[in-house]
This record gives C-alpha cells, sequence and structure tokens, in this order.
C-alpha cells in the first residue's frame, strides 16, 4: 500500500503550518510539486521549498516537479473546461502515484491554505479510487485558509452576531442580488466583482498576497475604497506580475 | 501599553496548533481562561492545560480562570439576551485587562477553532477601544475551525465545484428553504435542524467532539443516517454530560 497526504500550508507564512502539517512532512518520501506556469510560479516554488527546508528535517526526500494541466480560460463552457482540467489532474496525479511512489512509500503534495477549500485534489485521489486504483490511500490534513488570514489581519469576525457566512467564487457572486450580500467572501475573483455592489452602504476588506512578503490590506467603506482596491491590485499585478488576493462583502450593522 | 493575543487553538488536539500560535503563547505573561459552567467545563480546562504544558516552555505565565457570563438561553429575545451576555463579557475581560495585566505585559486567551469564527471576542475588545480604553493593543492569530477538522477527516471539499459555501447557525438553519440548502456547514445547532431537510435528497457530513479523545464520525444520505446521527447525539451527550458538533449539509450531485 502507498499513502498520500493532502497536506494545507496555510496562505504562504511557513508560520501558519500546524504541527499536525509538519509531522505529515516528515513522513513523506516524495513530494510531487504541481507548478503552475506563469510569473508567479518561480515565487511560490521557492516558498514552498523555504517551507521544506525548515521542516523537511527527520529524512531524506525527494522532490517531483510536474507542470499543472491549464484550465483554458477563454472556454465560453466553463463547466466544461474545468471538467477537462480535472480529468487531465486525474490522470497528471494517477501517474505520479503509480509512477514515483514505491509500495510502502508516502507521497505528499503540499497544498495552499486549506485543501478542501477550493481545490479540486481531495475529489481527484477520491475519483482516482472510484475509477478502480487501489493501491493507495490517502490523508487530508487541514490549512489555515486564505480567509483565516484575511479576518485575522483585519481583526474582524468571520460572522456577523447570529448571521450567516457565504464564501464564494467571484464568478457567482456577480449573480448575487445585491440585497442578498450580508456577510460574504469572494475568492478567485479576476474582474473586480465587488464593484457591481458600490451604492449598497457595504464593508470591504480585502487582502493581497497574504502571509507572504508583499501582504497588502484595504479595508473601509466599499462606495469609498472600491478605486483604492483595483488601483492597488493594477499596480501590484503590473510590478510583480501576478497576484492572489480575496475580501469580505459586509452589510454595515445598525 | 499593554498586548492582547487572542489565540485560535483549533479543534482541541494540540497538532492542530500553528508555529504561530505556539510563538504567541510564549509571549504570555498571563492567560486568561473564561471557563464555562456545566459538565464539559474540566476536560476543556485540561485539553487547554495541556496545551499549555506542551508548548508554553519559553517563560514563567500565570493563569487567572474567570467564570464566563452565562447567555440566558430560555430568553424569547435571543438578540437581546445575546447583547445582555455580550455586555456582561466587555465588563469581564476590561476588568482582567486592568487588573491583571501590568503595562509592557501580554494576555493571552486561548479560543477554541478560529477566533473569528462564531465567537464575539474579537468585537469586545474593538468594543473595549471604542469606549475609550486607550491602554492595551491586540491580535488575532487564526486557528483551524471545527469545520475543518469536519471536512478533512470526512475527506471532502468544502465546496461543489465552482459553487458557493453557506456557514450558519442551526437557528438560522432552520429558515432556510430547502431548495437553498446547496452546500451548508452548521454550528451552534441544540435542535437537530437537519431534520427539516429529510427528503430532499441531501448528503450529511457529522462530526462530534472533533480533535478530541472522543471525536465520532457519521457520513451519509441524510434521509437514511439522519435517525443515526440523532441516536449518537443523544448517547454521547447522556454518555460525557455534554456534547460539541457540526455539520455539512450537501446537495448530491448528478
Ligand atoms: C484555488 S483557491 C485555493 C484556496 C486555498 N485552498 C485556501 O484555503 O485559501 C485560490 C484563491 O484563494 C485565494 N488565495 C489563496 N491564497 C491567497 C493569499 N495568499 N492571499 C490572498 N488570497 C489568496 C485567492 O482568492 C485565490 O484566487
Ligand atoms: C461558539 S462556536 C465556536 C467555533 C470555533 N471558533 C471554531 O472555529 O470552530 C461553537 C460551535 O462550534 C462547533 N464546534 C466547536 N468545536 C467543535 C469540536 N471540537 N467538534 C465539533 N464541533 C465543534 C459546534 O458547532 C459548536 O456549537
Amino acid at each position: 500500500m502507498k499513502t498520500v497526504h493532502l497536506i494545507g500550508l496555510g496562505p504562504g507564512d511557513p508560520d501558519d503550518l500546524t504541527g499536525r502539517a509538519i509531522a505529515a512532512i516528515n513522513q513523506v518520501d516524495v513530494f510531487f510539486l504541481l507548478d503552475k506556469a506563469g510569473p508567479g510560479k518561480d515565487e511560490l516554488i521557492q516558498v514552498r521549498e523555504t517551507i521544506l527546508r525548515r521542516f523537511a528535517t527527520d529524512k531524506p526526500y525527494r522532490l517531483v516537479h510536474a507542470p499543472s494541466p491549464e484550465r483554458d480560460r477563454a472556454a465560453a463552457d466553463y463547466l466544461g473546461a474545468v471538467e477537462d482540467w480535472r480529468q487531465k489532474k486525474i490522470d497528471l496525479i494517477g501517474r505520479l502515484i503509480a509512477e514515483e511512489l514505491e509500495d510502502g512509500q508516502t507521497g505528499g503534495m503540499l497544498l495552499w491554505g486549506d485543501p478542501a477549500l477550493y481545490d479540486g485534489t481531495i475529489q481527484i485521489l477520491h475519483d482516482l479510487k472510484a475509477a478502480g486504483r487501489d493501491d493507495f490511500q490517502f490523508t487530508v490534513i487541514p490549512g489555515i485558509t486564505s480567509l483565516q488570514a484575511l479576518t485575522a489581519r483585519h481583526r474582524v469576525a468571520m460572522n456577523r452576531v447570529g448571521g450567516r457566512i457565504t464564501v464564494t467564487p467571484g464568478r457567482a457572486l456577480e449573480k448575487m442580488a445585491p440585497e442578498a450580500v450580508d456577510n460574504v467572501f469572494v475568492m478567485l475573483d479576476t474582474r473586480h466583482a465587488y464593484k457591481h455592489f458600490i451604492g449598497h452602504d457595504l464593508m470591504i476588506y480585502w487582502g493581497a498576497y497574504l502571509g507572504l512578503p508583499d501582504e497588502t490590506l484595504i479595508a473601509g467603506p466599499l462606495d469609498q475604497v472600491a478605486g483604492q482596491v483595483e488601483a492597488e491590485f493594477q499596480r501590484l499585478r503590473a510590478a510583480k506580475g501576478w497576484i492572489m488576493d480575496c475580501y469580505l462583502l459586509r452589510r454595515r450593522d445598525g
């Protein structure tokens, strides 16, 4: 039997790793690093290498870098493109487990934030097993999400008293009625969906590169700071070539 | 100036603490432990003491136990009772910072899960400052939430592909239309609100005492396992005298 640990790293700062994640890292013989092409690649590889240098101290390990399949972002058929991308990832991860791990060995995948939050890897391993692969077992190790880094840095609660919390990709935010936006976390937003909600008396708590050296925060009434958020997003992305950001939209109290 | 660290401990298992939480613990001169009366009290005090024995190794510290104000659970006016309870907590925490910390010292509050998730302490410190208290500053240190322990143990994603996530107290779940329940995490549910949703083709992923020695998991189609969840809840609560549980309700795919 082989074992695969899906290890949540938190948003990027090595201090956000849990003891459980560090213990799992130290059981791993082979780390599979799925590298996304593009400008952020080197920096994100470096963060993971820093984490391994600091924490993977108990035994030797091997790194296997593999280019991560790309999703066709221009595709009109969003779900179809996601499905195609997922199938390529299933094939890749299935091959890595088959070819790079020996029986009795442990593989590790270092995932940003928490493996359960907008990251398809857990489902991919279930799909491999459902397709008949019985050569491996796997575990999931939680990590601090980017949303928790966001609320901790802004020192705000995730919820209003007694209220609900919504988490949504930017694409689905755009479809929400402004009145339905009470307390909404937004991830994976490439088109500034918050701009649809100007004029509705919302607060925004925004963060980019959370847990990384370029961490940037903006908070305030959306109507007043939306322009500043967009300008800062453009400036940072132009300067670094890539950006990761998320935000909370919250109806004001009272 | 005094400093207060609000430290997220994760759901209970010391392995879920982050390096950032451990570093913060080691800066603390005085821990404020707000103990809830009732049957779970001793066990939860013990978990925190185990965590301190294991991690608070850098310098001497002092523990200040204070009985946590109780919310009037019988009150018809839910928000009024919450507000009254909150005011008592503000007074208590304000007094602890004033009387138990000297200038230049650091206080610590050990909070379950993440301090930002259904825990009023962050807002209490803001309220103290808004009321003019300028003798302290504070930081928030994220922790693994019970929801992340739940999804990790069940090895399920928090979201469906491209979809939204809702987190809600049990009380607010009851008011949701069954069609609106697509992917909903439920906390603080004392009356089995999931039973309202039997017959709507949902899955339930349930967990009790996550991260603690009595951790118990049940997963399956809600229509089939709802009875088992309720029976197990009653049995565990009767056996131990207290229970903490949470769950995910998810519409089935396809
Ligand atoms: C594919 S999702 C993965 C989320 C991750 N599993 C987590 O728990 O945070 C990627 C999205 O998460 C958010 N994100 C991840 N890391 C971030 C960071 N360090 N700073 C800001 N946002 C981040 C961004 O919204 C990004 O589009
Ligand atoms: C006041 S809220 C605090 C939540 C906490 N801040 C967190 O991040 O998990 C308490 C609720 O969280 C859930 N909860 C907290 N700890 C839990 C545990 N160890 N196992 C199961 N549920 C837990 C239960 O739904 C409980 O009613």
